[in-house]
């Protein structure tokens, strides 16, 4: 499999949104290095491309990941790398690199690792819907699976040791994908990213570390790896997770008791908008898809599903858009094209009542 | 007639629109006051009511209004007089102002005077179309009928005396209502307004002295009164008005040449969140209909005339929708109801191409 096969496919954090509307996907990784060898920032091409091959090799005798897509990133554009960050399979961070760095992936886009992105590996699994637990099992036994072929720089007092001192002790970071339209027509998205915050959480937008919550999606992760067991730091975040949801489906009630036409107003422009613009923006885009997305979660937006606004949201950025005409263009047509995709889409769209 | 039959209305300065879509109406005024007697301002209640009754009999006489509605402010409500305002047939000045100040307007809405506004007698003439001469004939010939029964206060070295210094001399200003979506969108708005202060013009929104250029409508009138001949100045206005008309319609061509899709999008938005939104603003809802409107112009829209674009500018200001209701209604419910109404003549419009 190719790299523009996954062009056909849905993305695994997109793929089928979840049950309530409220949570889009979920996501673990974790961080590793190998003993004895310097962080990938600090070592040279050489040591990288050894790194590159120990840990291939490893995954290879894993058979975790198989059928994999392998690549090294050095032979990917800047257009595939932009396609694979905005199916959150490489990070900003990996993109920047060349040769020696690079990532495999499990053909249904679930399970990866990254290679010598800030460490060793990266090992992530992500899925739409709210599956902490389930993404657990299954990193965790990739994790155990490779430390059986790799000694994993590992302290007894700290615990795995990372590149950067947030990631020391487990490693981890657990993050959940939330929508969260009626909290911020609420106004009530700031109060809460606060409140996180006292409980060691972070919220990051869209596209991860360093980005805004486009589209009123944000991403909450924990902020702290140390000092807590795995399970408490998911059990924690779930917790978290399931009170701003509530939050959100709270938010919702009352806006449609109280402001209904409000909530009507921000579905129908979004509508409106989607359905005859002939420049959309990217961040546009993501908050008129949002729209959309409460739309089709209150009853009042017909013939078009969560999936077919997944697909939009993730063939709208600049990334799949290039793939998908196949040559890098400006911002002018690809705001056009972005458009025109999302006029397409929206012919079978109505409103309801 | 009585007011509220105006209702049922087009309005004279927005009834027609003119032929190239650009000059919206024309409108001249000239302020008048009676010889010996005090401004309103300075002038008591009863005084006011003896200038009213003479310029009644006056202008019964001279038959020119007739069939006429006649209004002393006292009689109003506040929502009458926003309606009448609206309608370009009284001034705020004169909303402001009670007994003693009155309204008498033909029928046609196309000739009236304001009494005790600012001046004893404003005589205004409006028409939609570019027709300063036209309305400068009737305007002029009111004038010279209502003085064969009134003493104008009238100086052989300055000319017609007002309550204001800028308006000594003619007592006239000419003005000129024109839609320039293209000069908006090409930035160039800015220049033109500079260029005709220049030529002793000046630059209003579209209820006139001190509102917004809402809607990407402004008014082009004439600044100065003094020592120039009323000829020589609706001359250079009409000059000016035909310059700014190339410099849109070349802005129209440039545009359409140069960034169709910018032009297109700004069309089909306004089309998109006219056909949908659930709540719509007064000014918004201008600017919008001014896209509506370039549409129509340039073809992008077909089923609705600029007509029923000019209707809706009309209906859609507060105190129309309110007349409309019957009573009076809060901003959310004024929303609501603009956007009902303005989605209900949407039904009938489409895009083309």
């Amino acid at each position: 499999m190719q790299l523009d096969d996954l062009l056909a496919r849905k993305g695994a954090w997109l793929a089928e949104g979840a049950e309530d509307g409220i949570v889009i996907s979920s996501r673990i990784r974790l961080a590793r290095n190998l003993d004895g060898i310097a962080f990938p920032d600090w070592a040279g091409e050489e040591e990288c491309l050894r790194v590159q091959s120990q840990v291939l090799s490893a995954l290879d005798r894993v058979g975790l990941l198989a059928p994999a897509m392998v690549m090294d990133m050095s032979s990917l554009s800047l257009a595939d790398k932009d396609f694979l960050h905005e199916r959150h399979l490489i990070s900003m961070e990996l993109a920047r690199k060349g040769r020696g760095s690079g990532l495999v992936v499990r053909e249904d886009e679930e399970l990866g690792v990254m290679v010598n992105e800030e460490d060793h590996l990266r090992l992530q699994a992500m899925r739409p819907s709210f599956c902490l637990d389930e993404l657990w099992g299954e990193i965790d036994a990739l994790d155990s699976a490779i430390e059986k072929h790799l000694r994993y720089a590992f302290s007894e007092t700290l615990g795995y040791i990372t590149a950067c001192p947030t990631n020391i002790g487990t490693g981890l970071r657990a993050s959940v994908m939330l929508h969260v339209p009626g909290l911020r027509l609420a106004n009530e998205v700031e109060p809460i990213i606060k409140g996180v915050g006292k409980l060691g959480l972070v919220v990051r937008g869209l596209l991860g570390e360093g980005t805004e919550a486009s589209g009123n999606m944000f991403q909450l992760s924990n902020q702290t790896t140390l000092g807590e067991s795995e399970a408490v730091i998911i059990e924690r975040l779930t917790h978290v997770v399931r009170e701003v949801v509530i939050h959100e489906r709270n938010a919702r009630l009352r806006l449609m008791e109280q402001r209904e036409s409000r909530v009507r107003d921000f579905v129908c422009r979004a509508f409106g908008v989607l359905s005859h613009a002939r420049l959309l923006g990217s961040n546009e885009t993501l908050d008129l898809l949002s729209g959309l997305r409460l739309g089709v979660d209150l009853g009042i937006v017909a013939g078009l599903g969560t999936a077919e606004i997944n697909r939009l949201t993730l063939y709208c950025q600049p990334g799949h858009l290039q793939k998908l005409m196949g040559r890098s263009i400006h911002a002018q047509e690809r705001d056009e094209e972005r458009a025109r995709k999302v006029r397409e889409a929206m012919r079978c769209a109505g409103l309801a009542g």
